[in-house]
């Protein structure tokens, strides 16, 4: 292993490829494997809360006995772009286990310990034939190093591989994603796969990858939708001998995950702005996050950011539509340093404002507690329209 | 009074006028006043849900008794474009109420009398000269066959005066409309005046107007967001003498109501695509009005319409994030009539459904229940983005 292994194959104990089945139009390589040599399996997985699922988010919620929950026994991640796998019905989660028991086959481990990942269109079975023998081929490929072969066989419409490396006390943190996602679910997913060499037991890992999630993945909203695909997983090898606090353990996935959906947001679709929505002075740290989604799934604040437009009446409006505890008279609004907004009115002269680079912060102050929540997300620009409306064609 | 004789002058005992204040820049007119000569004087109204309310919606509120309610005695409406006169703080309120007692002298009424409507951009004071001055030539202008003039001073970006007459048993409804509301907010309001010379008393114009507005204007949702301003009232004269059940007079003020919807959806900023969403076989009426709301809200719904691309993957996604009930593998959907999803699976070929026409209807059957709605919508387009991206520059 060399200082440059990037991505899941950063951890011990661990094996990735990312080979070209034929299923993406361009050629591009489309299945992407990820092994865990152990000497331990241990997993946890966080699945889409949309409510129409892809059969291998129900495959996985299967194995992993639920709506996010943890296996006894995850031994690889087999993931496929050019389809989604989602609304097939019966066939399509048969194939789905087929799949599974194919490469458990290959790789003689059970079927259910092969967790299934899909992303592409929705509504279309997929070539079965091409998964299989592109199956076949990734375990022949699996390497020390094939993080990076499995990070770029995972994308779509990604314009850049996405993978980080985290390294803690004795212990190291690797992860791949695609986005997608809450950021641009046309392409039906955001898939994460995150890798560890910590020993630790599959409540840690369920521990760390939920509270990870909730203020990573969970807090980047970039058109408001949620896929029928959207997976997260974690996997631990126990290479390293080490096994953490959990605090230490929860601390470093964290790290992962807010590295990955960064590199999400600077990838989302059709975007020209990354905009980090800041609720301070909250009441909770529910209201924080209800009221900087509702404000990040805006169409007019997105459209305004996108016109380079410092709109905090537009801002005020949407968090008029929260159920948040604020007074209106009260709330200050800052972007970009200047608080442009003061007491639910007129504050700084808005023409202060540089809305000229990528990055926007915005500061929404509700003058009601303590808490404090940041969303991420995206303006709303043509490209986004041109994308999305271009996508199936 | 004239057969042409339209809007909220057709019925017996109103007058209005539309003058040009020099509120906006175009020189168009921009004030409207629309007077109710009795014998009756009584009125109903129902505001915006959003929490950041504008000043002329918290002292009409206050007048009607409350978020929603009903006033002994309301005289007059006034209507100005070219400001919406929201998150302009205390000083915001007392030019509203200055503008109720400019009005209420002139009229030879109490200034609780006198209703108040703005529109236009957010955090901006009126200017308080130009609003009084026009005020007067309001009252001045006012005549019998004025409710066109007053309905085209309520324009902003709407390209056509919106205006109906709905003819009953012996009375008459009528009224106007400005579009916005929940389908350009940018403009911050959709603001809407119904008037009837029926014989009705302040619980019964309550009652019709609450059940009308709650499946027209309630239902038509473009982009999401909800104004600071929104604005609906009714207001009758009882010059007409004759006294109708409730049951006909919701009737009436619905059929007006669901006609102005309909026009306000027809002139939707940017819109190429006029989308109605019909859920059917619901557990719940509530469940089908959710339903309807998660796909007229979902951007990559709306894109996929502007594309012309009958995307039943995406609706089926929106579905799956609404608390309604269904089971995913039991829902039909159909565009334009053909079912291109049967059993959240792949139904009728895509290719046969014609998007060309600027009309689509889009039936999700739930398989859940009895109950149905309808959601009124429009596609997101380049023209959206471009529209409000540019608004306040």
């Amino acid at each position: 292993m060399t200082t440059e292994n990037q991505g899941v194959t950063a951890p011990k104990g661990f094996r990735a490829a990312g080979v070209t089945a034929g299923l993406k139009p361009s050629g591009k390589p489309d299945i992407a494997l990820v092994l865990n040599d152990g000497p331990i399996r241990n997993a946890a997985g966080v699945f889409t809360g949309n409510r129409v699922k892809a059969a291998p988010v129900r495959w996985c919620e299967q194995i992993f006995g639920g709506t996010g929950g943890f296996s006894p026994a995850i031994a690889a991640v087999v993931l496929n772009s050019g389809g989604a796998n989602a609304c097939t019905g019966p066939a399509g989660y048969a194939d789905t286990v087929a799949t599974a028991e194919h490469l458990a086959a290959a790789l003689d481990v059970g079927s259910t310990q092969i967790a299934v990942c899909s992303t592409g269109l929705i509504g279309e079975r997929l070539p079965m034939d091409k998964i299989l023998t592109g199956s076949t081929a990734a375990v022949a490929a699996l390497h020390e190093q094939g993080g990076v072969d499995a990070a770029v066989a995972i994308m779509t419409t990604d314009t850049v591989p996405k993978q980080v490396v985290v390294a803690a006390g004795g212990f190291t943190v690797g992860g791949m994603a695609k986005g997608a996602g809450m950021l641009a679910p046309a392409l039906a997913t955001m898939l994460v796969v995150v890798t560890t060499d910590a020993v630790a037991d599959n409540h840690a890992l369920d521990t760390a990858l939920r509270a990870a999630t909730r203020v990573s993945f969970d807090r980047l909203d970039s058109d408001g939708a949620m896929s029928t695909n959207d997976t997260v997983l974690l996997l631990a090898s126990g290479a390293s001998g080490v096994q953490p606090s959990q605090e230490v353990l929860t601390a470093a996935v964290t790290r992962a995950c807010q590295d990955l959906a960064n590199q999400l947001l600077a990838d989302a679709e059709g975007a020209t702005k990354e905009i980090s929505i800041e609720v301070v002075h909250a009441a909770s740290e529910d209201d924080a996050v209800e009221v900087g989604r509702v404000v990040a799934r805006n169409s007019l604040v997105k459209t305004a950011f996108f016109g380079g437009d410092a709109n905090w009446g537009r801002i005020l409006a949407a968090v008029g539509t929260s159920r948040a505890a604020f007074d209106p008279d009260q709330i200050d609004v800052a972007i970009n340093g200047v608080w442009i907004c003061k007491q639910g009115s007129t504050g700084e002269d808005r023409s202060l404002v540089d809305l000229a680079g990528r990055k926007a912060h915005v500061v929404i102050d509700l003058h009601a507690g303590v808490e404090t929540a940041t969303i991420l997300t995206n303006d709303l620009s043509h490209a986004y329209v041109h994308e999305n409306s271009a996508y199936s064609t």
